[in-house]
């Protein structure tokens, strides 16, 4: 039969990994899982393909732009673009099923079809959390949030990052007491000051209409600085009677006292007046995190406060507060940025059985006595000579490697080659167990 | 601002779970991962959309009638119905970089538009390994496969399963000793006899233009029962010199021997000549594994040996040995079946630390201490009566509570109630973590 080949490659935009990058990857994903699940929350798996209407029922922006689309029979569909979207139709859809509040992770892929996928990705890992109430959410919770992004972070290996804190309460009311009527695009503005620099802002800003004396408040106001407390009490001399202003400066206040209960060192943890979260949703709380040993990665991991996840889907007033990791983005970034090591496992097997000669029984048993032991283990099963079967350990990086010749099953022994240091050790068949996991 | 609303739901044909049965099913999920990487398995994780060409290479069939298939742009795109042609692509573009034989394995959605989704789904965890060699691939390896499934099923809590053996070239021998040219759908007949009987089968064949002879015959040989020693015994003796069915017995043969070393129990592995995977691609060892239990759900865990992955990709060889467990589908039927306990949790937390009064920070050191010690904890946050509180554990299914008053702070105790007993027990801070690790 003659074939018609077809060149193997996958589509621009998406991330496929070989076995020693694969490796790295996987243990990111299970450190953030292994810790969101410290903290209580939940794994909930929706479909990654939803009917278009629910995906779209806020729609406008980039997302319907973006959004992967497409007819099956006379059925509207699209693949999910975010994992919040699908939250808000699970929690309406379920809401008499569910106890609240909510506290449900969920890590997987989500698409969206950018112009221009360099260093970008159209098939990408989001991990979220979100914590949703019923009716209300105690601001506690938003000083939670911070200590779970800690412990992810700190349980990936990192110690010099910034968990930088805001309110978007503050920032209306801020705007509100400059009689700035629409601040949506000032938002916008602000959230990129540090991407653009200050006098591309003050342009954008006059732009907006806004006055230069305006912008100058403006400016003055988000580059207030110092420490946590410090911030606090300037923003409380600032003596803004509008009542949003108040309300923020209160959550933020009550946020900060809280996120150090909750464990996070004040390194780690910094107000920031200039952390809008743009065109985001949220109503109150805001965050963004940030590597300090890798400023031009950005933000690894940002989210807030919402005022109602599900206002699309149901009357019900559910308020949350989550956050999401951007795996891809994060790994690729750590990647070029040289994060990991380079002399990496492919292989998570630990030791590799090679039966010499006929040794076949003697090496199986010893597999399975090991693997039963919680040990890793592989048998090579292929017949080839000695050094092609102790070049396949050593290009997997696989640790150790148990030699199994006549000797070995006469003496019930097994000979034990370490692959990184290349010592050799005979030892009985069960202590062989006490080597390896050493 | 007014906001037309959508009714929340889903798609026909897609499965999602409500916590309770998703603990369930990520518990099956995690057991499959550890016990495939237990014998040194890599995951591996492909796009889920693939270039039409390449999923397609082969096409025909089932596949092209159900794939999700649609453009972005002017790119012709296909949502992956099986992981077997991403592993095929990905080792034939990967060829170089990769360690043979290559042992992954991936656990990840497919897509199926299937026509009539009741009991089926159009979106499905496969959960694969597949043994790929470079040019040949020792037979041990197909022996080796049974133990794996043999593993899988066991650490899932089954005992009473089989794993069905047979192998295709022995079939294909026998055929061609009938003179039957083209066998396909004698395979395809006999692969469903099970299912439609001995009656509609032998009809079935008669149509296919065989003697009834022939089929008579073919009855006769592929009902061959008994110990597999009896049936191997038995295929010897009837003396076909056909060589490919001499190839087959011997293949055979050589698995189950190595089948028992590799530690399955006789109970749990026979011979079955009916066992064809008729459409698929196998070339050698077929398997089929049946919940004894179960019976109505039919093979829980089917595959095989294949001559050439990758024929469609690379003019390279890669022979490999593979199984597949769809993971949506089994959790549906046990599910269906009562396996699960129905009093389950619908959370994983240990330990709710419930601060009365005004104690929070207390209760968050509490928490936050045993969170180290790698219990589950969470601290409930909001503000409610007690009854509510102790309802949101009960709920939940979270075994323990620990009640923080003003006494437990003024004593540095913690007040632990069990939620399945009802007893309760105060203890220094300290001792509550061998309490609720108990």
């Amino acid at each position: 039969m003659k074939i018609d080949m077809v060149k193997p490659s996958i589509l621009p935009g998406f991330m496929e990994l070989l076995p020693g990058d694969q490796i790295q990857f996987n243990k990111l994903a299970d450190t953030i899982r292994k810790t969101y699940e410290s903290f209580g929350f939940m794994a909930i798996d929706t479909p990654i393909i939803e009917k278009s209407e629910i995906l779209l029922a806020k729609g406008g922006g980039e997302t319907e732009k973006q959004i992967y689309r497409f007819l099956k029979g006379s059925t509207d569909l699209s693949l999910r673009f975010d994992l919040t979207v699908p939250l808000a139709r699970y929690v309406a859809q379920n809401y008499s099923s569910l106890t609240f509040p909510f506290r449900r992770y969920q890590i997987g892929k989500v698409y969206r079809g950018e112009r221009n996928p360099k260093g970008r990705f159209r098939e990408f890992y989001q991990c979220d959390i979100d914590i949703v109430g019923n009716g209300n959410l105690n601001i506690l919770n938003d000083a939670e949030i911070p200590s779970i992004i800690y412990s992810v972070f700190n349980n990936l290996g990192f110690q010099d990052f910034t968990i930088k804190i805001n309110n978007r309460k503050l920032l209306n009311g801020f705007f509100e007491a400059l009689q700035i009527q629409d601040n949506s695009e000032v938002l916008r503005v602000i959230d990129k000051i540090d991407k653009i620099g200050t006098s591309n802002a003050t342009q954008e800003l006059l732009c907006c209409g806004l006055s230069f004396e305006i912008v100058e408040k403006i400016f003055e106001f988000i580059n207030i600085s110092g420490s946590n407390q410090d911030i606090l009490l300037l923003l409380n001399n600032l003596n803004i009677s509008n009542a949003n202003f108040k309300d923020g400066v209160c959550e933020l206040s009550a946020v900060t006292k809280y996120v150090k209960l909750f464990g996070v060192p004040d390194d780690n943890f910094k107000i920031d007046l200039k952390i809008t979260r743009g065109l985001d949703y949220y109503t109150g709380t805001v965050y963004e995190t940030f590597l300090n040993e890798y400023p031009s990665i950005g933000s690894v991991c940002s989210g807030g406060r919402y005022d109602n996840l599900a206002a699309y889907y149901t009357k019900q007033k559910l308020p949350g507060v989550g956050i999401s990791i951007g795996l891809t983005r994060l790994f690729y970034q750590l990647n070029e940025a040289g994060f990991f090591k380079k002399e990496v496992n492919k292989s998570i097997t630990k030791v590799l059985v090679i039966p010499l000669d006929n040794n076949i029984d003697y090496g199986i048993s010893l597999a399975n006595f090991l693997r039963d032991k919680g040990i890793i283990t592989e048998i090579y099963l292929e017949e080839a000579k000695l050094v092609k079967k102790l070049g396949y350990a050593d290009k997997l990086g696989i640790p150790f490697v148990i030699l199994i010749g006549e000797k070995e099953v006469e003496n019930k022994t097994a000979t034990i080659k370490n692959m990184f240091t290349g010592d050799q050790i005979t030892v009985d068949f069960n202590a062989s167990y006490e080597i390896v996991n050493a």
